[in-house]
């Protein structure tokens, strides 16, 4: 693996997004969520899958509008905030949409924020992570760019693959954030995906669409996404980044986006004396007592990650990766990447 | 089967409830959650389960404290209250968590009511779904009486089978709220369970333990509810509902309730004119359109089972139910129940 800079990383990545005419602080944030990507070892939401899907449905195909600004729709509720993104990138909204998420929470307990007209916010992991890291329980969930998932017992797809992510700020317990973060889909399995028929296949040549992963119970939890959405103001999920038989339907995702003070569910009351942190702690260590030592946890996988990065001294890269960086380089009249591993 | 009405069922459940201790209200919350699970079809948390648990880990076994009054947790958030239950019956708790939780959303957008030192609630789906036909997006989570699962790749059960339970107000949609119920444990399937190796068998004789669903994604939806548990107040999972090797850990569940306000999360730009309520309907048609006529809705089983309990007149009990539910009348020297169908 080549380690390269955050620095140098984030200048790459911010040039590449202001040349495709986003602000200079739409590009800061989609250099750090992709830095974020891949410091936590997340290779399918970094940079150049980012620049990838801005491409496919993005500022080149009039999914998201560079220097968009933002706008509250005024409501009754303290505690609830709803917001018009007007298509600007998905990464800008979502570390404001968590950041006044955590203001209300620090104010009422629990504090949410409610996006429509959205672009993709590429990885929801790495917003709850952050909030996790700054002490709160964060969940997110959003509507896919694409709808590719049959519902369970169907045969046509008409659900995104709908993530979910939560954080939680478990770091003094076990020394990162539990991070759960997952598509709804099935991932790579024999029941992954079905035909034309509605019936699981292997064959490549015959794959139409995914399943929800978990049968009924990951339907439901797609299905949740979608609902939330059509709550907000998504329109048809079938019709959603694709080619609309009606001009009238929108075709852009919605964003939920929750914070929960710990402080605000707690009891006071913890065993043995314990206080709050104490008590997660000793919780964890319980489910990973004798006969589970070799359980993981989620979000320790991307810890283990950040601490391969941290003891590289910045963001490593595959060979093939690096290539495709210093390509971007080439073309923006830019210097290839230095590379340089604390470890080396 | 067998259709008993609402009024004598409830009056048989409520008098075997107050014959174990519990105050009146108590007895009616009990027998009426009863109710509505054998109205919604669902034989597994019906009033002879109830009691059932009640005798193994309840008023008769001492996690149950009939009459204990609910106390509020002081904190310095306006949209989050914490209580301590005090080992209260569940329903009660449970109903009563919803009612506030629903006066915190209408005010501030979400409301959230997390419940330290409980007692088992039976069927999430009952309370997810009343709140739901008033209007509101419901959501609990709780930690279970007793530890049962693994935790994906280990072999130790000590994880609840910990359900989350989702209600969403669609009746307007397609005249049922939708709910969104499930335990994180796997359902019957030939990687249901593990023996005492942690492989996965289907040797009833060798079965220790149950695996979570959907593997590390529905592992991850389990420790959401320990989690919450871990900050709310409860204690070491694995210790939960069996005899204790330290007296001072807490053998108690946790609840966790959350209203949110449709409006809060309305941006009120739904495409073609629409309003919040017919966007959902068109959202969930266009998610069941062509190719799908097959799958069907969560929460649809369930109201089809109410439709049948409408048409009959009454809650529907099989041969059996109905003898154990006589040897209870019969035990608290009242009359056998009348069965009475509008059908037959």
């Amino acid at each position: 693996m080549n380690t390269v800079s955050i620095e140098d990383h984030n200048a790459l990545v911010q040039a590449a997004y202001q040349a495709r005419g986003y602000l200079a602080d739409e590009a800061r944030d989609a250099a750090e969520m992709c830095a974020a990507a891949t410091w936590h070892g997340n290779n399918t939401h970094n940079a150049i899958k980012a620049l990838h899907l801005d491409d496919l449905f993005g500022s080149k195909a009039g999914g998201c509008t560079p220097g968009a600004e933002i706008e509250v729709i005024e409501n009754r509720f303290s505690a609830a905030e709803v917001w018009n993104a007007h298509k600007k990138l998905g990464q800008s909204v979502a570390i404001q949409a968590f950041n006044r998420a955590i203001e209300l929470a620090d104010q009422h307990g629990v504090g949410i924020v409610s996006v429509d007209n959205c672009f993709h916010y590429l990885w929801g992991g790495g917003y709850v992570i952050d909030a996790a890291k700054r002490g709160y329980i964060a969940y997110t969930n959003c509507t896919s760019s694409l709808a590719e998932v049959v519902p369970f017992g169907g045969k046509s797809p008409t659900l995104g693959t709908n993530p979910h992510s939560w954080g939680l700020p478990t770091q003094d317990a076990v020394g990162f954030p539990l991070c759960i973060d997952w598509a709804t889909s099935t991932c790579a399995t024999p029941m992954a995906a079905v035909d034309a028929d509605g019936n699981p296949t292997q064959d490549p040549n015959k794959v139409t669409a995914l399943l929800p992963f978990g049968a009924h119970k990951g339907y439901g939890l797609s299905l949740i996404n979608e609902l939330f959405g059509a709550y907000i103001g998504g329109s048809l999920p079938a019709h959603r980044g694709r080619s609309l038989p009606s001009q009238d339907e929108k075709s852009s995702t919605s964003f939920f986006f929750q914070i929960i003070h710990p402080e605000a569910i707690s009891a006071k009351n913890f065993a043995l004396g314990r206080n709050q942190a104490e008590n997660v702690k000793a919780v964890i260590e319980n489910i990973l007592g004798p006969g589970n030592e070799n359980a993981i946890l989620p979000g320790q996988l991307e810890a283990e990650a950040a601490t391969r990065s941290e003891q590289a001294g910045g963001l490593l890269f595959s060979d093939a990766e690096l290539a495709e960086l210093n390509k971007l380089a080439s073309q923006l009249s830019l210097p290839s990447l230095n590379t340089t591993s604390l470890l080396s």
